[in-house]
């Protein structure tokens, strides 16, 4: 059993010694070498497209993939024969990550740090901003406090910014493919939306890409949301239809959007969004850092040599 | 007994009723009228200098001032006679709100913001700030968790900001003047000052005024600060030497300062704090907005009538 680990992060390889395995290290950015090539399984992280296809192409032993992204589109679109390659991911490395980059896109929403940025980098000091102000007016996303926020794709990311926010007063709700109660936020399927949009203050997005999740906001969704909602998206870019956005904040339909994914990556120089008010852009930054890779990896290896069902299976 | 409320704020007058006390609006940017100089006390919101400085020397009756401010530097300054005037503040009134803010900076600091907002404003990507990146290298202060906060003032403010820290997974810490576990909490008398700094990630600022507080944060105590550590003070502008601190940003010996109080504010257009890197700037906006004040008011009213002591008194 020979298993190969990306050298595109520092790995702990200590942690996944102690099984009968050839652990290999490989260049993700390069085709593999002829001594690697008989693997029987390997993980991924940041991998070029190419080193990918070259792959697909010529590991004829290949039973396993593990991918330490969350979403591991890259991998599925490769070409790998899926019908004898697993697949699983690195959902639950990210959580923590992505969880605390969405808390702060929602707190420099409501705060108003953008605004406040443009203002610094004149030299100059915001007084509209500053000082006394009215607390948590009706029609304005201005605290988490009492704010209604719904989390759109309510899963092991979903689960993790849930109660920080609960903890700062907001009332969360979740939207999932099915409904229930899960660590205690109500979650309801994608049946209620159009009862739960025109209620919701902020609407987290963190979907995965498929073509289930393709515009799952549109344009009529958008209208049901209230004019002062924010929407905050760090699932993938897929599932807005940006040219809509665009539109409802141009014409005030919404109050704005904090958006860490897109459509397209990077963000073309001519979108929109780069020069529209209340928008505010992080370039696909909320993740990108697997936290305890080698426990999961340790983990399905384990399974994977007993024959048993891997965690996080595509 | 006569109590004038400000006009300056929504108060929901009918929870202040019960009591034989007649209720008095007035405008806290004018001169008193004549028919309200006798009132016996009188609450503070957003005065002006003058008015509290007419009302210093006019009301002859008055015995009990509740400032809705935490730090009412304007009542203290105004010129009241303190052996007869009891002041009381409105901390704890804006508790959640600076937390809130300063939970916000915290995060805008860790996950650079400031810097992206930069990129945007001029229509680019910045590819260097997303994608793939190490998890919490040392010698950086890229998320909150498992990084070393130290709340310098560890009131009020802190003690709601705290347990926020706590479950994003920072390890916190408090300074105070006296030292003991406080929520939860090791607080820290300001002899271990020197002990507990080199050690610090984020150093957040939630003093109050006074002469006591004024360049707490000196050029010596920068300087036993990590390089990379950031400061956030939300307290008063008074309690950092804002010179030492632009000199430390200057030279690289501290990671970077979100300011919301200064010295002087409006902060002078001729400030370098507005152009210099790794400075996030906010216009005195993290309170702002009492919450809860007439749960306040009516309990301190009560206690007036009663001949109890005040909740907050200086
Ligand atoms: N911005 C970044 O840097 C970054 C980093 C990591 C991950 N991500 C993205 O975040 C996504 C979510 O990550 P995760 O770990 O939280 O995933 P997860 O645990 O698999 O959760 C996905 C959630 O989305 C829901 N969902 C899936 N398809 C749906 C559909 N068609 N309609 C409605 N809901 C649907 C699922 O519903 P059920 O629970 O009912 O199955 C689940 O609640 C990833 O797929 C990835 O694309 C982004
Ligand atoms: N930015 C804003 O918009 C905004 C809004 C509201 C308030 N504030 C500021 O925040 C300050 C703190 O508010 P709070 O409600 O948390 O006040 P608080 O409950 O009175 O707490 C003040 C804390 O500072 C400590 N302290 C006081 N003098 C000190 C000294 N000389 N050395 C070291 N520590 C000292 C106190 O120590 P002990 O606990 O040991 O007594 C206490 O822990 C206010 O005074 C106000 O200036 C700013």
């Amino acid at each position: 059993m020979k298993l190969l680990y990306p050298t595109s992060l520092k790995l702990d390889v200590e942690s996944l010694k102690g099984f009968s395995v050839d652990l290999q290290p490989y260049d993700v950015k390069q085709e593999l070498p002829e001594n690697l090539i008989d693997a029987d399984a390997m993980i991924t992280w940041t991998n070029s497209p190419n080193n990918l296809k070259d792959a697909a192409g010529r590991m004829k032993n290949l039973k396993w993939i593990q991918s330490l992204a969350a979403g591991p589109n890259d991998v599925l679109s490769a070409g790998f024969d899926a019908s004898k390659i697993k697949v699983t991911t690195g959902s639950g490395l990210h959580d923590w990550t992505v969880a605390e980059h969405t808390l702060g896109m929602l707190l420099a929403a409501a705060r108003k740090f953008h605004e406040m940025r443009d203002y610094q980098t004149q030299g100059k000091w915001p007084q509209h901003l500053g000082g006394p102000q009215p607390d948590r007016p009706a029609g304005a996303f201005t605290s988490l406090r009492d704010a209604n926020i719904v989390i759109w794709g309510f899963g092991n990311i979903g689960k993790t910014l849930a109660p920080w926010l609960t903890s700062l007063g907001a009332n969360v709700k979740g939207l999932a493919r099915s409904a229930g109660v899960r660590n205690g936020v109500e979650v309801y399927a994608e049946d209620k939306l159009s009862e739960i949009l025109p209620k919701t203050d902020a609407l987290v997005m963190i979907l995965p890409g498929s073509e289930a999740t393709k515009n799952a906001l549109n344009a009529e969704r958008l209208k049901q949301l209230p004019k002062h909602a924010w929407i905050v998206n760090v699932g993938r870019g897929t599932s807005i239809d940006e040219d809509a956005l665009s539109k409802a904040l141009d014409s005030g339909d919404i109050g704005g959007a904090a958006l860490d994914v897109f459509q397209q990556e990077p963000l073309p120089g001519s979108s929109p969004l780069y020069k529209q008010k209340n928008v505010i852009l992080s370039p696909h930054a909320a993740g990108g850092r697997p936290q305890g890779a080698e426990q999961l990896i340790a983990d399905n290896l384990r399974k994977f040599m007993a024959g048993q069902e891997l965690k996080n299976i595509i």
